[in-house]
């Protein structure tokens, strides 16, 4: 951390700065030039606030942050190596990170009925992917659009684990119910409209289990790390990123902007694994191939597909939704590509692309 | 709402759209032309889903919202008359509303200790202002940053309020702390953070007391009053929005861009009371005045400033705050501003401008 | 400006760096702290790119302008006190700036034709307005859009100066009829769409005729104060700032987000006079009279409002417009707070605001 | 186009609003429901203006554009078939379009010297690339910073173009500049910031040279199309669209944010060519790469890729500029990948991969 002092400060006002930021525990280099003086902070400055500096004195000019705000997250903090989050699930542990295969996370945006849950993740069990989504308590902008079935959904995710040895990620969207989303989940989702909810991200970090951080519509890429911090902080070092459409000026024909570009600049930044969402991103069927393509190929550690056995009915996000053949089919063309960066699972017992090629066929 | 329907659409598909539809209870209107067939929805349509719609058919070429989202936040479901909030305080019930003096909330971001919050208070009683607004429990974007002091700064504001009679504003983060903020809180905060947090809302909507919703960093006009249709749908029809400054693309010289033309727009599309806050939005303390005047000039119903007893070191949004002196400045020029536009409340016994102008004096 | 070198660079190295800044003609100042050196450069730096410093070597790890990077725009430039851009107009000469009355520019998006020009012209003129703006080049976001009509709109303006004494102002969009253009306006305008179109400034600069530099619709502030120095850079000092609504991630209501807080922030950047229009920004003529009073109330200097004879058969801007009656109506209350604020011009000889009212009955 | 008439409004008002409607010679359709009307324009709506029509009755709730506004740049304009633009150059004519492989354009920001420009071309052409970009003119947001070296840029583009035989891009500012810029550029390139400067538009659309469209920095994929449609209208059919970056809320680490998912929208609403420029989107070459390879993982047409012989020491944008080795790894990347997508040209007989490999271990 830098601070300028203005030009012209008298000395003494010099020395009362520097007299003050001493109690924070850090060293100040005080440089004299001929006009501006700059003290320099040097030590662990994350946890001080810049705006804190700004206060002591009205002779201080600008204060700036050399040091990110954020500790645990940054990528110093494991001395540039990248972390790995190994989630357990009945199929096997599953490890999200920049040295693995691409995870897929795929299932509908709610959990409706045990049929269709099921359904869906046998399909997303037999593409390969590892984890099944599903809401069961849903965020919606309206009080009057379906709210999801809670609990009897939560049961029906445990009969989709069941039933397929998938992995299960759903979102938690109020304390009280944490207990129950962590019992059945094995990731918990943080909604991106919870992004900076600090009290859930508290509690969530207190459980240990791993964490998907969904970024919020508005959020930089500072104010993102800064969330996975207040988790990392409370002592739970399993955290994935998920970027799922930002929020700009434009939102005529897709519903937010995909941020890419948020995968090269996150692994400059963080040892975090990322996960991209292509569905909720563009809000259309017909934009997530070539998202998740474009996703592959920058970078992603793992993908969230929606899918639906019958978009049409889905009672949310219905137009966001591939059917499960275009789930099938999107499946192998992302295995193409994953392969060609070497970065997908081989295909295990149950699965194979002969087989899947017959399903395709059989359902066109 | 209005559905189009795309050309070249067979008559069998049209009718199956319209069955489909008269599921809602909501009778639909057909009208072929010579090209597009438009298909009209008749009633309340308010709780429907417009991608529930989309969803139906894919010969659906697109579904028109002509009636808002929003429904008892909406100016129509009071019959153009704007409501108001009627706040009980110990100094006498304060009223929140278009045809009211403007109602000015003043204190610190945080509760710091019982000294500073309680002299601030003073002179906020002083000044004419009806509320003390005071941080116990603090949204930081940084988990290493002074969280707020919690429940003993509740207990602070209480003496806060026993002292001067000043209703209180606070902040919950938490639905744990809901019951322990509202035993002192007069009007109850949602922060912008949480403007989306639906769980908290609703449970603010079931305890019927004041709420003031300020507008999350992206929220569009229409997310914001869908949010405060949550608490409005919980039973809870004290609801007064509070803009707070919008996340744009320059934030070089302010923290955030003060929407003050939300305040007619609000005029036009509910019937809830209005506040302003310049000091979030802005982020600066030189910017307050030209921004509460602008506030008043366009018809806040109420203003919100940071004030305290000692900038330089408070532990939270100092360069922001205003000093005691220039908060009582600031009134003074409120003051006489409100009276322009005849929306000031009169003098009370325990106050007068020549009063006030001593103690300015005094202090400079 | 002040270069922050990455912990561990050579000694050698930062000698070097010393030396290549050196080249720019300013006195570099090392500091060396016990991990991180600082270089800090004295004297005026606003003509050096701060990434053609970091270019100079890959140890450089921020290079932070402290100065800003406009110069003769600046306040500093004129030691604190701010400008005035007085414009002769046939009615006498009248002052842009911060210690005179409000000046109100009026008139309609577009010159349609010689009686409706004229007239509006006079009521503009007995409203005690002192200019007349009016579209003859028009940017249409669409080709097949009325596109202005051109050189014999100008000669319309011309006649409507002449029948009325009031300055012109008018939007120039091609250097090749920036002639003509001058000829008749007495500011020429540049639009938001054509703020960094840097050839036509360099040339509106070249002529010393004052300039309305509309604020481009993403354009930071330092973006348009950059344009600004354009202007000034080419040898002519009268520009004219105008806030005209800002691009945000929210238009459903209002087209543009009106930045009004950008009038205090410039106060404290920049010397030069402040217009604002309500009518671009917001898009529809219901919310012109709250923004115009916020924006007197704020501090601007001019004002900038679309009037029209007959808004429903406008050939462009409609919805924004307002009625002469209404324009007549919005003058008298912007007159009021003018006055409130010290800040309106007495009536002059042609008009008394007893006519005035009398036209208002006259007309309802 | 559709207009929503208000609750309640008179059959003689409906009339009288139909009857304008059939000014604009198109047939509307009125369907009159129980509570409220809806006019149905049928035909070519074009180059309607909605607000002119909004303008011709307060009775009009609304007004929906169903058909876009633009229409030369519409996919259907061509019945789904997507367009290419053949751009004769020395080395023989290159084809950018959806069913031909990634055009590359590589080249510095601004042309320095001839044996910078010279040197970068000869690289440029042997890793493969068909076009060499490189500025003459220069938008700079500072009237300090270097501004390009003009017309004898323009010569030392037209020498390297003879020396190896490339297309050329470069950018034109200024129409009084065009017929020069014309006589050494394959393709006009016309900058974000002068997107709208509709008199360019209309006299590059007049030259019938293929023209770079980039894309503003905030806007629309509407005003895009729209100002495409602008060069369309005057006659010239060979636009080709390029993403640079768009302007959001967050610009700490990259400098625009890339919006990869134009690319998927734009093919479902234009059959106009895609370019990618991910230098200038991101401002940093190490991101270039990653979204280079995302380009291509969702399907563009070309990409624009700064280079420059020595970053370091670049008159403008070094930051982003790759070195002329990093820029030949890059290409056996992106070919690799590209040969994947099969969209890859074969080396042609002055270049083999082999010969490329030679080089790049010898610069190594």
């Amino acid at each position: 951390m830098i601070i300028v002092i203005k030009a012209g400060t008298p000395v003494v006002e010099i020395e009362r700065i520097t007299l003050e930021i001493s109690r924070y525990g850090i060293a100040p280099e005080v440089s004299l030039g001929q006009q501006k003086a700059v003290i320099g902070l040097i030590g662990d400055t994350a946890e001080i606030d810049t705006k804190q500096i700004q206060n002591i004195s009205p002779f201080i000019e600008q204060v700036v942050r050399i040091k990110k705000p954020f500790k645990r997250a940054s990528l110093e903090y494991r001395n540039g190596e990248h972390s790995e989050v190994v989630v357990p699930t009945p199929n096997g542990a599953v490890t999200f990170g920049q040295n693995h295969p691409v995870v897929v996370v795929a299932g509908p945006c709610s959990v409706e009925n045990e049929q269709m849950i099921v359904e869906t993740a046998q399909v997303v069990k037999a593409t390969g992917a590892q984890f099944l989504r599903g809401g069961a308590y849903k965020p919606r902008t309206s009080p009057y659009a379906f709210q999801g079935h809670g609990e009897s959904a939560l049961e029906l995710l445990a009969k989709a684990r069941e039933a397929t040895g998938l992995g299960i990620i759903t979102e938690v969207m109020d304390a009280a119910e944490l207990e129950l989303v962590a019992s059945v989940a094995d990731v918990i989702q943080i909604g991106a409209r919870n992004m900076q909810n600090f009290s859930l991200l508290k509690k969530v970090g207190a459980t240990g289990k791993p964490v998907l951080l969904k970024r919020g519509l508005a959020a930089t890429i500072e104010d993102w790390l800064m969330s996975a911090e207040y988790i990392l902080a409370a002592g739970n070092p399993n955290v994935i990123l998920c970027e799922r459409g930002i929020r700009t000026f434009d939102k005529q024909y897709t519903r937010n902007t995909l941020d890419i570009s948020a995968i090269p600049v996150l692994r400059t930044l963080t040892h975090l694994p990322i996960m991209i969402d292509p569905s909720h991103a563009t809000g259309k069927s017909e934009f997530v191939q070539p998202m998740a393509m474009a996703a592959i190929a920058s970078g992603t550690d793992s993908l969230m597909i929606e899918v639906h056995p019958d978009p049409a009915k889905a009672l949310s996000d219905g137009p966001q939704s591939l059917t499960l053949p275009a789930f099938e089919e999107l499946m192998l063309e992302l295995g193409a590509l994953g392969k060609f960066f070497g970065r997908w699972a081989k295909p295990n017992n149950t699965y194979t692309s002969a087989a899947l090629a017959t399903q395709v066929t059989a359902r066109v």
